[in-house]
């Protein structure tokens, strides 16, 4: 977990992009929400985010408390990402970039997936 | 502007975080809602961006159409930086990542910069 000597200042929206201000890492929480668990899944993403990237974004959002890494078979050994509360609170960033996206840019699909992501918006 | 081929896929979130996912555009943003116009003041923030950061970040984002260059001297030349409607949309993105960090990352400021960037939410 970043310290807060990793900061590059106490603002909030900078402590988060110092999180998860990348081009992937939401990608991510987006296919969560849409009930992806495993590596295997998420590494199927329509973007084709490359594994190693992957590996080291699970790994940082487990270690910032944003997801939960769960051993559901002991052998051979499998595990599968889950939200924490921390990581749930996202799916408001998710649904303004969401928003954002399908009104400035053209082309985007207009609809939520499927297993709509955001009942609370 | 970034073609619809340079996108990775028609998902609002990813062509969102196409334009914007980084860790330093949302925060020139940010200090843009909050009144600041030039290169020299905005070079000022106080998570100390590389000027060659910000060059770059200013550039794509006129090119995006989320913010307009404006010359307001001709001689020498000075210009300006002022959101278009779509920048200014990204107030809702900027708020939700202040929300989401006064909640979850231990000793950010808790209070708004004094010219509250978002009297709508």
């Amino acid at each position: 977990m970043a310290g807060s000597s990793d900061r590059r200042s106490d603002c909030p929206v900078a402590c988060s992009l110092d999180i998860f201000g990348d081009k992937w890492s939401l990608l991510i929480i987006r296919d969560i929400f849409e009930g992806k668990k495993r590596f295997g899944e998420l590494s199927a993403s329509m973007e084709g985010i490359p594994t190693n990237i992957l590996t080291n974004r699970l790994k940082r959002m487990v270690a910032e408390g944003i997801l939960e890494k769960r051993l559901y078979c002991q052998k051979p050994p499998r595990a599968e990402y889950v939200l924490t509360e921390k990581g749930t609170d996202l799916r408001d960033v998710v649904m303004v970039l969401f928003k954002w996206g399908r009104k400035h840019v053209p082309g985007t699909r207009q609809k939520l997936p499927e297993q709509d992501i955001s009942p609370r918006l």
